[in-house]
């Protein structure tokens, strides 16, 4: 029997336990695997060094060894994340809708767990600790598939957490981690029906792409984020410059951040040059269409691959745009539905810009870096989903549940 | 260019148009396409003629060319279907959820449609008007794949429809018929990520599977239902015996019927002979358990097979179980996650049943023939969803929908 199978299985049986916990026995044993987490982080931070001298080794890059590396710090950030979930509100038994029937059935509908979550990942170790808490709050259990650069760190904190959960309620059997570093262990996983109820990966392009192509169970798809900010022709000058920098440069490693700016021609005639000196000065490069060449001068040509390219970088496409569907045909094309925005103080074009953009996120005069659990605020996020079905957007713990009927009745048939 | 993805990127391209429709411009199509089914009704049933002798000379049962039969009543009842889908409220547009920010961002959830919906499904033609008429009614264009068997008259009903959408505000093509009837084009229809949002088998076991394993593009798993009705030591004898025939006999060939009767020892021993005697009455076939052929003799053993058997058919599996957590072990190992009923006077037992039961919908003393759209009050449905994510039980038209957040600010940036 494979390891997957196996951790599955163990899982699967945990998930109807952890059903019936109590809010307050759920949220005991996550206070106690935050607990255990500062009180062995010793332990984790030596499992950690052997992943970054593994790294070094390989040569792994500057910024790839940061987001792997684990302090004390850190791992004392991590517990706290685990203490934020403890104080979410518990989702599960949540009463959704109540109706009586005419023939006198009595309608529940209750929010449920999913049942067991697979999460695949990639390097960093926190989502290791925050996928758990997630997972286990929200009443499911959980099978982790970390990134084999983390895997040391991963089986060190799994044995923590597990350590922790022997003496809680929730039982230990319902946090899995893999540890066959074999991409077939994915393959396996994402083809566990009856077993897995969802899978959702958190990570780049390559693996979300090829998880939607592999599974047969259910997936949320997390991510990608090819995102637009439209500066139309109503728009206010300081808004726009704002929120195209803030869009840009304040984080340009995440999902939200901006990789296109669209400019309305009259807007990009006036005040385009003030906005890109800006950004040039923040250390933005700017690759630009033909008529944004000939406003900005000395800057790359934006081929036609870096419109759908997620650079989340100091990259930055601009394209000026003869009107607004011109912009919203822009988007629709090469947008990844995640988080698109439009400054203008025009409530008309606003209007048009949020029903016809389609996207998990449409903004009037706010920075897309919004789109987060936190800010929208949910707490700690799952991810942010960039598909239609099931949960759309930052998810939070609502989106880790499904709902059940409950019919009461006294006899009644079926005439 | 095949004509799955010619025809999926024709109604991708007319989805933005249909969700810019009103209500009223949506239900005023939907009523045009109702009077054009009655004021065409030779034509279609001259289609179903083709159908129906080529299914005869085929081979096809009585009870499957039945299924495929259309007459001026039953067009008229298909009609009629789309009439109560005009009442039906739409979701589109609904506001789901309003917050604002301590920063002074507003944040409105609202419902949007899911864009292009792949529907497959078999032999009924009344489907293809069904859903039709739901999806486009949410706000969504949908591509239909029927059943080779009922390809002239879903050709004709579809043409119909097509000279109807003609005369309103819906585009012609938010509605695509498959008439390849090559196995390969349901294949490439579940690959079209990108440009199917969703894709929702109706039909048998067999169907389901197939495209739950080859589908990349988010799937809506229907319909397959093995259903339990557990009668309890404190069952009402009335009730159990009410409720367990019409769970059995109302219509065994539909999925919210019942496959297998459970039974607590000691109200078997007092009652089961008496029930077990009304269905036999009633045409089943009675399949048990050694305990059961100990009191109802002369009938066959259910075999491990048995209890995992969806009939549809005057059959039933009888099993006698010494306590609840038996009944509930045996529902969430052979059950489908479908309707699962308790019949019991007992109020912590039946919140035991109903809270460790997986699936959509758990009864208290009522048939689980009620699982169905118009018996909760959607009106009519696409299907039942056995999955967990997104949509379970009966789906109405909030099914059929997505959501997006809008956000609106004045010049807000992240810290």
């Amino acid at each position: 029997m494979s390891e997957v199978f196996q951790k599955a299985t163990l899982a699967k049986q945990a998930a109807p336990v952890l059903n019936q916990l109590t809010t307050e026995q759920k949220n005991a044993a996550l206070e106690r695997m935050a607990q255990a987490l500062i009180d062995r982080q010793d332990d984790i931070i030596a499992a950690n060094k052997e992943d970054l001298e593994r790294g070094a080794a390989n040569g792994m890059s500057s910024s790839l060894l940061d987001r792997l590396t684990l302090t004390s710090k850190r791992v004392e950030d991590i517990a706290e994340g685990l203490r934020q979930i403890v104080e979410l509100p518990d989702p599960i038994g949540d009463l959704l809708e109540e109706f009586e029937r005419p023939n006198g059935l009595l309608v529940r509908k209750v929010r449920v767990p999913l049942g067991l979550i697979g999460i695949i990942y990639e390097a960093r170790p926190n989502v290791t600790v925050d996928a758990a808490g997630l997972c286990l709050k929200s009443g499911n259990a959980v099978i982790l598939r970390g990134g084999s650069d983390a895997l040391s760190s991963n089986q060190k904190i799994v044995q923590v957490l597990h350590d922790a959960l022997a003496e809680t309620d929730i039982p230990v059997d319902a946090l899995q981690l893999i540890t066959n570093p074999d991409r077939n262990s994915v393959d396996e996983m994402l083809r566990l029906n009856g077993l897995v109820d969802v899978v959702i990966p958190r990570g780049g392009r390559s693996l979300i792409e090829r998880v939607v192509k592999n599974a047969t169970v259910p997936v949320i798809e997390t991510g990608a984020g090819v995102c637009h900010t439209y500066l139309d022709d109503g728009a206010d000058f300081k808004k726009a410059c704002d929120i195209s920098i803030n869009a840009k440069v304040q984080r340009p490693s995440v999902c939200n951040s901006m990789e296109t700016l669209l400019v309305h021609q009259e807007f990009a005639h006036h005040y385009l040059m003030e906005i890109a000196d800006k950004l040039i000065a923040a250390g933005v490069e700017i690759r630009g269409d033909m008529r944004t060449r000939d406003i900005i001068s000395g800057i790359k040509e934006a081929k036609e691959e870096d419109w759908g390219t997620e650079y989340n970088d100091y990259i930055l496409n601009i394209r000026i745009v003869n009107h607004l569907d011109e912009a919203i045909d822009h988007i629709n094309r090469y947008g990844t539905k995640h988080s698109e925005c439009i400054v203008t103080e025009d409530p008309d074009r606003a209007r048009r810009f949020m029903l016809e953009v389609d996207a998990a996120a449409v903004y009037q005069n706010a920075s897309t870096r919004f789109t987060d659990g936190f800010e929208f605020g949910f707490g700690a996020e799952i991810g942010i989903s960039t598909q239609k079905l099931h949960a759309r957007g930052p998810m939070g713990l609502p989106a880790l549940t499904s709902t059940k009927y409950c019919v009461y009745g006294n006899g009644q048939i079926r005439q």
